[in-house]
């Protein structure tokens, strides 16, 4: 059983600062996220974007704020559970919670941050009407271990960087891959459609556009798929493997049910304090809480964050004062024995 | 008269970050400080000391801070009205608000955004009894034009960087120049502490140092200053002017007696929605505000800011109804005709 001060719940830009702000007050912090890496929305959505608005940086792309960020609370040694989904939460006797994942990871603290955002992050399916019975039989919704693929045939759905991405690796693995998208565009990197282009023109790839996968085949395990073409009508193919790649869509998902006031598919806190839920102990900060006047914004979260830390911290110690020191005065100790600080005027006796 | 949508007051990281805040809603802004220069107390008291807690920045000079916000918001070109202090307000019957300066400089807003920190920024001055009647009669604490020593007789007393860095300025300029320090030990940078060695060796500089400035004489000016030293006794230095550079202090000063709700030296708000005071139409922003928890942290006047400038927004237009977009989705806008926008993803046909 893992066992911190604060569980964060999401590795999103509100998690990892949190990190940093308890590590501020000798607190330490380990994160679940159900993606496989950190930085939530900004590393999921659009790490090559430019953000604009968080303040200092007149513009800094999100990939660039979440390494900035996993820089920034590295001396406090975060641990991390990742690609795994927070399931379940229990109040034990000794008033800590414990968490379970859906892999049956078991984290314990006395306080859990919940930094979920939107939601952990859940691929989007396409509406096929028998596609959950054959997931883990055939279907498969993120990419894992290529080398199951090797000598099958596959195909594979999407318009995007990771369809086309899957597309090209897979060609040299699979035994046939087939690409169908519903467009005749893709949007992804140009070198990427062009060399889609290419495999298809030497045969490597067998590509069908402004076509969609309608149907699955086979009993126990996929054995091939209907195609709806938009103007040659049905087309079957025969396949081994299914795999949409339609992105991921955050869905605030088993949170919904640990019992917090929900509103608006978000957490109702209260921002006159301390952003806490209405189970003590649980706080909600950043993309995932709600109240009145919340702005979904980075810079929203990282305030949300200072300020739910030094609740946490009276509830973790409620017999100690924390006297707040500026990192500038103070400088930052790191839990790996690192010690950032000013340096100290110079003083130089004159005479 | 000065218009604008948002005045406000205190040019600190809060006070700047507004602009960009309310830019971002095609608000205009202007601002006005007591000291010559943006930035706060990142400039006036540690722009050479770096800060660790700004979500993003592993490591910031505070000055450098000042000037990237400084960047991010010159496209909302904000109008400044620097070296003034705020010192009335008024209501007028048009529902909007007229501030006029210290020094009769007047603006006129629908909005005010007091973002004025620990206060506006005053000269500490040295105990002297009289001091105040001599005040614009030979003493000064700060130096704005040096031409006014020129060919005259001057006393500093400090032991900081200002009053080294004016001692080896007027030393060519002033007829006689006396640096009066209450120890041996100065507080400054190194360079400059040597060159005043230099120079009291080279007979330019007088320096008395263990000793301190302890009466004023003169009838309508300066005629001398008495000093004590802490071994030798008494001391008169006949002098010109008398310049104490003892660093500038924050003072809440006028703000103070506006009518405003009033706690441990800040301005109580409605944090629980959009940091406005007890007056509808003035807000309260950054370390100068007060509620539960407050932090006053850098990071908490980012958050307070973008806050206060949507609800500055209804304020201004009951009528309309802003929706919020991401910068990294709508852009930025600037009033100088600036653009600043996301690449576009790449869509292009393959068949
Ligand atoms: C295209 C786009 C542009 C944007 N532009 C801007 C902008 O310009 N400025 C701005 O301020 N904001 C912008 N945003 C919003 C910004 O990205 C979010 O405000 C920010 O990511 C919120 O951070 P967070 O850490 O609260 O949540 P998130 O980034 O959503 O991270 C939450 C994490 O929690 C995980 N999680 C949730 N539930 C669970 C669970 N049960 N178990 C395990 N993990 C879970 C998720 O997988 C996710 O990784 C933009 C968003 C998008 C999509
Ligand atoms: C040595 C030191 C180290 C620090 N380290 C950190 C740190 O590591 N992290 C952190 O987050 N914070 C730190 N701080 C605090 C941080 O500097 C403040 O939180 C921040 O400056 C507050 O910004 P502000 O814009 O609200 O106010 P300020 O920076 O105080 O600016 C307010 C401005 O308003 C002006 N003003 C006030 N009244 C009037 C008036 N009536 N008329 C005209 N002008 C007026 C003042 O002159 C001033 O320029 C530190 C502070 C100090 C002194």
């Amino acid at each position: 059983m893992i066992k911190t001060d604060i569980l964060i719940i999401g590795a999103g830009p509100t998690g990892l600062f949190t990190v940093f702000e308890a590590g501020l007050l000798k607190l330490k912090t380990h994160l679940i996220d159900a993606l496989p890496q950190p930085g939530g929305q900004c590393s999921e959505i659009y790490p090559k974007k430019p953000i604009y608005d968080i303040p200092g940086f007149p513009e800094i792309l999100a990939g660039d704020l979440v390494n900035n960020l996993m820089e920034q609370i590295k001396p406090f040694e975060p641990g991390f559970t990742l690609g795994e989904r927070a399931e379940t939460i229990e109040k034990l006797e000794d008033d800590t919670f414990l968490v379970t994942t859906n892999k049956g990871t078991k984290h314990n603290a006395p306080v859990v941050a919940i930094a979920g955002g939107l939601g952990s992050f859940e691929p989007r399916k396409p509406p096929i009407p028998n596609i959950i019975d054959f997931e883990d039989k055939g279907v498969a919704y993120i990419i894992r271990d290529p080398e199951v693929y090797r000598d099958k045939r596959v195909v594979i759905a999407g318009g995007g960087d990771s369809a086309l991405d899957w597309t090209i690796f897979l060609a040299d693995v699979a035994s046939e891959v087939t690409l169908v998208h519903r467009r005749n565009e893709f949007r992804g990197a140009l070198d990427s459609v062009e060399r889609v282009a290419e495999l298809t023109k030497l045969g490597k790839v067998n590509l069908i556009t402004e076509a969609e996968v309608k149907e699955l085949k086979g009993d126990d395990h996929v054995t091939g798929v209907g195609i709806k073409h938009k103007t040659e009508g049905d087309i079957h193919v025969d396949t081994d493997y299914f795999i949409p790649l339609f992105g991921l869509s955050p869905k605030l998902g088993p949170i919904g049910n640990w019992g917090l006031e929900i509103e608006k598919n978000a957490i109702k806190v209260d921002n006159s304090y301390d952003y806490q839920t209405n189970i003590p102990g649980i706080y909600a900060i950043g993309d995932v809480n709600t109240y009145k006047g919340k702005l979904k914004l980075i810079l929203s979260g990282f305030h949300e964050a200072a300020i739910m830390c030094q609740s946490a911290y009276q509830r973790i110690f409620p017999d100690k004062k924390y006297v707040m020191k500026y990192t500038t005065v103070g400088g930052v100790e790191g839990f790996d024995g690192s010690k950032k600080e000013a340096k100290k005027e110079v003083v130089k006796a004159i005479v």
